[in-house]
């Protein structure tokens, strides 16, 4: 009885693979660009590690985590998302003493959350990410949008969008949740058990239930934008100037709530415009964390980041039919005619290969016609055959696919010869 | 209170990462030039897949496996080694009917095993690996660790060596197995619980095990290579002649036992022989495993492939002390004098990057000799420095860091200016 994958997860195999192989190193180019250096953190971290850092209100930490005990008895969970392993790295790791501030760093990797799977949901998805820490510039949120933005443009998307709003800072959220508590407080009873919960520890997170997200009272909520104290307006406008500036073009969307605790003034994300892209349109959502540092450990240290999923990314260009440049060619396919050819080649292809060639050769004796086309397959430039008469007169006979001419050469300098070609 | 990283594992950081990056893009460079394509299998399965592909008799699996619980009462583990996940998916979607064979595979991730952390020993460890599956030509034994050398060799790794036996075909072995029972069995209560396990399920792990290595009768137990049949005979010379062509030097060493069941003829290490490399010298594991698809549920199909350790083979390279080319240079540090300079660098940097120029600034309005010191250390090849009076006139002053030689250059024009260097 064969044994399959895992429900929920899925393998990326050759003829895909070189997308997500092509999308994570114009990802890697755009990194060096900016100068954010990668960092790679485990798979899983103490529990704890999440339940502060991402906070224990969130579905993530409830209803999504993957947890175990290990043989330690410590209790571990494979990380749902990026930034908490990398903020306690930068605390474990002292970083916010480096002489460079702020700390750029980014990471890719796989993410996982138990949710039901569904087209374009997995339980283990690869999150691109990056985070700016030690820097409380708008600059650097302008840098950090930029940032997103730039990797769907250079990998030729075109219909998407940034949307942007301002959580405001401690105080202004303060006064707001103040507001939301008196809004909801008298007829809270009307609401899901989840968020009566919300109500007393983070009223923001009403905005955002699925399940009441019809009730009248959400609709008339308080809006976070009136609640803006004057250093949040003037730090969200500074931010949108910079954006002006960069030719990034914006939507403001004032019930932008981002799913997580921890975020405070910029929050974005940006959307797939697409035709036919599904419900999940949201294809890369950020913030700033001024306070995340301080709740792991560490001194204050303002952030901002973002993440996103590969997946969805793909489904992007997809639904744009955007076609990667992946093709890929190979030098030359040796032909071998008998076992005497085959041996040789052994040989032979692993000298060429020593000296920077792409070759491949048959291992399974098979006849000529078959060889050929493999060869075709393969987009082999050039086929060198082999046979006995060839080999011990020390020829082989060189063919260029494309024009279909052909050439003798010494066996001896076959390899220089399609080096130079 | 902060939160520390898991116990035995680690994380990659700046400064470090370069090396990974560079050791995985030299292994990406050979498997294209071998054409052996990259496949990504998820960091679970479900935990009969080990006990299956692994083997149950094995330390991996008894002793060392990450195994839990989902939400839907799966039992799932995270791998502790690649193989059997390349052969589920080799199974599941049905490779053995691809057109060209044997299927070339490589995989490169993170494993996990509950062992004892020690000095270049992790929980969570990076393997890098290939698997060849579908031909069973000791051309592709030889290909396969012809590979694994290139590697190492491509680095400037110097001291090392490779280590060959033959565990012969399924009827040598039951030949061998017969003749271990009889050697043990009489005295089998001189042997720890495991072996006495291991006699009648793998009496060859006998030979393999920590406790009793010292007994007498692991030293004078039957040798494997006494009970090769002449076909295996004949595929052992076969790929020790191919070996010797290709001018790959090897020792033979007939108590080289792969730790897993399902390895068949062909087994190799690749050892480190650099002074002060530590107790664990090997770098690579690999071998043949004719039976292992078919234990997977798929068709007889036979495989062979190699593990290597990334950490491992970066202490070889430290050992030997081989620097890797990953110095990073920048193109150019843009150092603002005042506000106005910075917000105008805001925009710059953005089209500097936008134009491939790897560039960066200031974030913290720090003075003049801060940010030449960043340049430094950033290896900066220009600085090019913007205050208030420049910015009205619109020119900016650019430095080459070298020669200390200084341009001023209009404003609007120092992006090609930096281009044309």
């Amino acid at each position: 009885m064969s044994i399959n994958i895992p429900r929920g997860t899925q393998d990326i195999l050759p003829g895909t693979v070189e997308k997500w192989q092509y999308v994570e190193q114009v990802a890697r180019e755009i990194c060096n660009q900016y100068q954010y250096k990668e960092i790679r953190t485990p798979i899983f971290e103490h529990t704890e590690l999440f339940e502060r850092g991402v906070g224990d209100t969130t579905d993530i930490v409830q209803k999504e985590m993957y947890t175990f005990t290990d043989r330690g008895e410590r209790s571990l969970t494979l990380r749902p998302e990026g930034t908490a392993a990398v903020v306690r790295s930068y605390v474990q790791h002292k970083m916010f003493g480096y002489p460079d501030q702020p700390t750029k760093l980014f990471y890719q990797g796989p993410m996982f959350r138990y949710e039901r799977p569904q087209a374009g949901r997995f339980r283990q998805f690869v999150q691109f990410g990056v985070e700016a820490i030690g820097s409380e510039d708008p600059a650097v949120d302008a840098e950090v949008i930029s940032l997103a933005m730039e990797l769907y443009k250079r990998l030729g998307l075109k219909e998407f969008k940034l949307v942007l709003n301002s959580l405001g800072d401690a105080a202004s959220r303060a006064s707001h949740k103040e507001a939301l508590v008196s809004h909801f407080e008298p007829r809270i009873e009307e609401f899901c058990s989840d968020c009566q919960t919300r109500l007393k520890k983070n009223p923001l997170r009403i905005l955002d239930c699925k399940k009441d997200r019809d009730h009248e009272l959400i609709k008339t909520a308080p809006s976070l934008k009136d609640y803006l104290n004057e250093e949040s307006t003037a730090y969200f406008e500074k931010l949108q100037h910079y954006l002006t500036t960069m030719g990034i073009d914006y939507e403001l969307d004032p019930n932008l709530v981002r799913g997580l605790d921890y975020y405070n003034h910029t929050a974005f994300e940006i959307m797939s415009s697409a035709d036919g892209f599904g419900a999940i349109t949201t294809l890369c959502g950020g913030g700033r964390y001024n306070g995340l540092v301080e709740e792991i450990g560490g001194p204050s240290s303002p952030g901002i980041g973002f993440a996103l999923s590969i997946e969805r990314l793909l489904a992007a260009l997809e639904a744009e039919s955007i076609e990667l440049p992946v093709t890929s060619v190979l030098d030359c396919y040796f032909i071998s005619m008998g076992e005497k050819a085959k041996e040789h080649f052994v040989k032979l292809t692993y000298q060429a290969r020593q000296q920077g060639l792409k070759v491949e050769m048959d291992y399974k004796s098979r006849k000529m016609k078959a060889q050929l086309k493999s060869a075709d397959r393969l987009q082999a430039k050039y086929v060198a055959i082999l046979g006995e008469d060839e080999l011990a007169e020390g020829i082989i006979l060189v063919k260029k696919m494309e024009s279909g001419n052909q050439e003798k050469i010494e066996l001896d300098h076959v390899i220089d010869y399609l080096k130079k070609q």
